[in-house]
């Protein structure tokens, strides 16, 4: 920890000097090896591995039992049968341990049996004045400085958690570290945390929400959730969140079939204790339903946090440039599904549009094909009608869907990233054509801040996204004024 | 023509024994170029080259009218400005060619002028006994015998585009042609046709969907529409297709502002004539939302076209085997949506489970959460848990929640695909993970005949579409038993 940092009790969690791996062994195929290898790979702080059957882990001296440890950790992560956890809790409150991080399952989620187990480690931990994260999950993640205590092993990652600034909350510990695998490795986003809270017999949602709001590398955060803890404190942390960044919740249990089948996943009631899909979006937050959903927007903000300006009262005015006229009618509808209109362009812009992009015979509107002035003119065309629409005070947004193929070498990227700087409008892009030129796309419209998907519907809900925040941002700023 | 295939006028489309191109060129940066080097790439027949101002193009005599063609050409492609398309198509009439197919621009989608020219090669073509494909479009693709029209030049294309049991049927030509270079070279699907239909001067999707159904290469339909042409017959000829394939229709312009749209671009009137929502899954269409869902379901039909066998009377009830809880939480809330169903497991599948697959502190239900049991006994578990859950009469279909990572390599394909088939149930699977083993675990699957998404929404669409197939085609046989 920093000592210019605040003391936040879940510092102890997220930036721990020290942390003792209780569990730890050398063999490969166990989850106790996988821990204290990440550890040992990106870790800056001290590792102690803790297991009574062994002297040495990976060359590091072992020991029997927390208590004899040379002095308290910071962070103890505990990984040993469930029926073993009490004991070696006790001895971390014994020993004036900060945060235990439980990642063993076998308590709430297999019955009454383990719930008791439960039970009886909160409570210790509760006595001792010592936070408890878990059990029932894979940890956490932080990019900076480096931590990663999940029990699959994954050489080298520490290294490649590429640091960004979105946070990822997760209560399901597979699909945390499915997350982690899937989304950060391959570069999707860049994080500043993963969290992944299991059955939260003490670390909740709220709390660590409430930490992340606080956090200077954070700069929007999307959860999963299969039930909430505390229903009121929750949606006013949501409230307090949205203040300072983009929040995203995919709230599974939407159904009485998949409350029943969260039931016996993470142990959780998930009754909505008053966080319906109203609430939280009363709250400010943005709610999806699924996980490609929650990555995309995810993607989105981590590429642009700060709310985008918005020109019309409304701010839901959308217009779109594409090259394919049913692209545009498309999605016209998804648009509107999401409460998006598509923008009425000016006059002005329509002249404009007529007179330095489209071909004679053919009339501009929103959406704007620019195909035939494609192929007319060049990707000189999409330069134009992008500076000319988003001159629009109509616009709030503007939607690409170009076509990739060898053509994505010449375009204008830099002019298009000027002049979206220029304006400060929110600009989301499709891609389809030519998946070998994708890449490539995706990439240098990265550079240029605009997200790009493959799905129209993750692109209107990007757009959806970006603006619902600025609209957001914009009522509470007016609020102050 | 094969001699031995029924004579209906679209043969002269989708198989014609000579082709003239009107407006080919040897001018790699026009159209009427990459419409010549496709067909003499890949057409089997003969191809005249139609150009006043040439006497070859790309080493074949070329012919300044269609008049002037020692013989009528059974198709006449055409790629001349809007313009000269009336003389051509006259001169189409004369000369007796059977079909004509405009690809030209500039029609009823750029106003009255355009609409003045489509209204008079209809009529030409009317007067004339002749059918007219288009205009603006891109045309067809046709993989048995090989034919392939469009105006962009991809080398090679009539061998790559691999032979299937799938049609495709787009309004727009841009999605057209991007569709067939994004989903056909990758491999996504393989086709029996592609049809762009664009303008719809006299051929329209009525047409083509008939002329499908009756195709013996085509199991499986996926259209794309803006407008639809004639009403109650579009809804005959669905529920006439239906009685022998899945129908699956992307109609956009569910929304005013998208009417608008799509009236600017394909010149199409797209008020529905009776073709609402309901209407279309009363005729048996599956209906969906978005390119990515199309596509989706063409990929799960082109892979399993025949119903799959039902258990239940409602023939909605899902099993879903996973590996993570949080999957199988939020896959409930997807299906649920799609009006499905979890099973209810039987009594005597859940203790087969719990004495074959589960740890015994883990109690089974439906989601069938492995992952424990995976940890225990290895892909085991999966194998066993399938066979138990397949034998279930209670379960219609089967959704599989699996984990990419080395392990895909010692994953019990064939002994999945066994099972399945034997059982004869529908069965979809989600991938998530380490994206590096995401293609091996695809093509795997795809041997055994399972669809695979990345997107759990669309493994809730497919396992929705199989099922809804099914229970159409058994309500079908009812009526007829």
């Amino acid at each position: 920890m920093k000592d210019d940092a605040p003391l936040d009790p879940l510092d102890f969690f997220f930036r721990p000097r020290s942390v003792a791996v209780v569990g730890a062994t050398p063999d490969r195929s166990k989850g106790g090896y996988a821990i204290i290898a990440n550890l040992l790979e990106g870790f800056e702080g001290k590792v102690w591995p803790v297991n009574p059957g062994r002297r040495e882990v990976l060359g590091v001296p072992c020991f029997p039992s927390v208590r004899e440890l040379p002095e308290a950790p910071d962070l103890a992560v505990v990984f040993v049968p469930a029926e073993r956890v009490p004991g070696v809790v006790r001895d971390c409150a014994d020993k004036g341990v900060r945060a235990v991080l439980v990642e063993s399952g076998g308590f709430a989620e297999v019955g009454e049996r383990g719930a008791a187990l439960q039970e009886e480690i909160a409570g210790t931990a509760r006595r001792a004045g010592m936070r408890l994260w878990g059990p029932n999950c894979t940890g956490l993640v932080n990019s900076d400085p480096p931590l990663f205590t999940p029990f699959m092993r994954l050489p080298g990652m520490n290294m490649r958690v590429a640091q960004g600034n979105l946070a990822i909350v997760a209560q399901s510990g597979m699909m945390a570290a499915g997350f982690m695998i899937q989304y950060l490795l391959t570069g999707y986003f860049k994080v500043s945390k993963a969290c992944a809270i299991g059955n939260k017999a003490d670390v909740d949602e709220t709390d660590v929400l409430r930490y992340l709001t606080g956090d200077r590398s954070t700069r929007a955060v999307v959860l999963y959730l299969e039930s909430v803890s505390r229903g009121r404190e929750f949606l006013r942390a949501v409230r307090e969140a949205t203040e300072r960044m983009p929040v995203v919740v995919l709230k599974a249990g939407r159904s009485e079939q998949s409350k029943r089948a969260a039931a016996s996943h993470t142990g959780s009631i998930a009754g909505d204790d008053g966080v319906a899909g109203g609430a939280l979006r009363q709250a400010g937050a943005l709610r999806v339903k699924d996980f490609g959903e929650l990555m995309a927007l995810g993607r989105a903000f981590a590429m642009h946090p700060e709310p985008f300006r918005l020109s019309t009262p409304e701010g839901n005015r959308v217009a779109v440039i594409t090259v394919t006229g049913g692209g545009g009618v498309v999605l016209s509808d998804l648009l509107q599904d999401l409460g998006l209109r598509l923008a009425d362009l000016t006059p002005s812009t329509l002249k404009r549009l007529q007179e330095e992009v489209f071909p004679e015979w053919m009339g501009p509107a929103n959406p704007v094909d620019i195909w035939p002035a494609v192929e007319k003119r060049g990707l000189a065309a999409l330069e134009r009608s992008v500076e000319i629409v988003l001159a629009d005070e109509g616009v709030d947004g503007l939607l690409l869907l170009p076509f990739a193929s060898r053509m994505v070498r010449d375009y204008p990227f830099a002019a298009l990233g000027e002049t979206l700087r220029r304006w400060g409008k929110a600009a989301v892009s499709w891609v389809f054509g030519d998946r070998r030129f994708f890449e490539q796309f995706d990439r240098s419209m990265e550079d240029i801040g605009v997200p790009v998907f493959p799905d129209l519907s993750l692109c209107a809900l990007a757009m959806h996204g970006y603006l619902h925040y600025a609209r957001l941002r914009r009522r509470s700023s007016e609020r102050w004024e």
